[in-house]
């Protein structure tokens, strides 16, 4: 296929995987689906519900497909790669969609074999819903894309990844792994983590007042939702950048705090007015 | 009028005000609407809009409906009310629609005069959008009502304001003002203070990171826009609660900090965990 991949093994067959897979289909960018997971009873539903074209839990007829996409969470990458490794073919190319890049393509540039492709990419389009129940077609359409390639790349598996997500109507935008990891840490990674703390917070003083939360507690804390496992290897595999931003973080309550206790009408008003000005220029 | 007053006066006609003079008359709850505020220019817009029958920027025209709605920052309260003292009028009925209760209260039981009655009331319907623009007759109907009376609440005052939240379709429900302010410093004021840290860390690390936030990011800071004298007032009001749940914040924090630096990933996965069941309580 000019375009496209003749088939296409999606390990991990959830929100983003099953939209990936449909988003393939629509726009006729493959002629197969094969969806792997370690779930037969879940992969059998994905089949019933169209996503994919046929279903395997054996890595073997996984690695049969010119591309590979990972869409489990980011921890058993290392793994999934260790198991798939020797029946991987030359020209295969592989792609991820997680939210950390630098320690992935560090592991996937120490053990792929050569003439095996990888492609870092991270679609700005998750959401706090998870299963492939969730997924859409249209996930990708107007999604930032966000491809790191590095000097080892090889420059046509690059281009054809490139070409693929632009045709699912993405916006690709290239950065390092290194750059995309702190700026995720700051508008990803970290809002999640405190949103985490913040109900743990309302679980610890009084469980029963959520049931008083107005949309604005509902909005803000509607990642908490998110998969445990996704997140605890985003944090695990970005630690570094997430806690130098936590570090500022910290301060700034600090200063809020003292504000309050101090009673600094002025300076808490600045301090919100701030905040309010800078987030009032995405939408 | 059986249910309702014959003529109300807004002070100050911004989303909830506003809603709240569109939704009485949808239900013809009132003959008139009286939109009282500082800036002419505003209220004219507001009167041209069909929001309010008239306005006036005099206390003393503002005085003379049956009841007054306080729509304004809380800090005001106590300023607009001495200023109101002299041309208030017996049997006439005040209410407030602001996020603190206690703090109000104690203010309005001191400069009252007798046979002038006062009760709070909290809508749980404001976000973060602001000005009449927004104002919605709907913006009531299945919102929770919090009403908070004390022992010196004039029941037939209350009754009739219990009345007429029912009538524009909200769910009242009756709490103690200090539990009030409790519940409300754990599930809308600490988050709207964690809020503004998030996005004051985002804009001293790297303000330009924030074009690269995906919906996520967006939901968990919508409330950073909100309306920085309504919530430097609603911080100042309510300090000492929500000290009280900023410190089980921070030992929230402190805690992941230090998963995070042992890389302890069943606890970080278990500290998710513990955050989305809470949160799956609610939509």
């Amino acid at each position: 296929m000019e375009d496209g991949f003749k088939t296409v093994s999606i390990v991990g067959v959830g929100l983003i995987g099953g939209s990936l897979a449909l988003a393939l289909k629509e726009k006729k960018l493959t002629q197969k689906i094969i969806g792997y997971g370690r779930n037969e009873q879940r992969l059998k539903e994905a089949l019933k519900l169209g996503i994919i074209d046929s279903y395997t839990t054996s890595f073997k007829d996984a690695c049969q497909a010119e591309l590979i996409v990972l869409a489990t969470p980011t921890g058993i990458f290392e793994s999934i790669i260790m198991d798939m490794i020797k029946h991987l073919k030359e020209e295969t190319i592989i792609i991820d969609v997680g939210s950390v890049k630098k320690s992935v393509i560090d592991i996937f540039e120490r053990i792929l074999p050569k003439g095996v492709y990888f492609v870092g990419t991270h679609p700005i389009a998750g959401s706090e819903k998870t299963g492939f129940e969730n997924a859409r077609g249209d996930l990708f359409k107007k999604a930032k894309v966000i491809i790191t390639p590095t000097e080892n790349t090889n420059k046509s598996a690059l281009e054809r990844i490139t070409n693929l997500w632009q045709k699912l109507g993405a916006q690709v935008e290239f950065m390092s792994a290194e750059h995309h990891d702190k700026v995720y840490a700051l508008v990803s990674h970290l809002p999640h983590l405190i949103c985490f703390c913040m109900v743990n917070t309302v679980s610890e003083m009084d469980k029963s007042f959520i049931n008083y939360a107005g949309s604005g507690f509902k909005d803000a804390t509607r990642i908490a939702k998110s998969s445990p496992e996704v997140w605890r290897d985003i944090f695990l595999m970005n630690d570094k950048n997430i806690l130098e931003c936590l570090e500022v973080f910290i301060k700034n309550i600090e200063k809020i705090k003292n504000m309050l206790y101090k009673k600094d009408s002025e300076q808490i008003e600045k301090f919100i007015e701030k905040a309010k000005k800078l987030r009032q220029e995405i939408d």
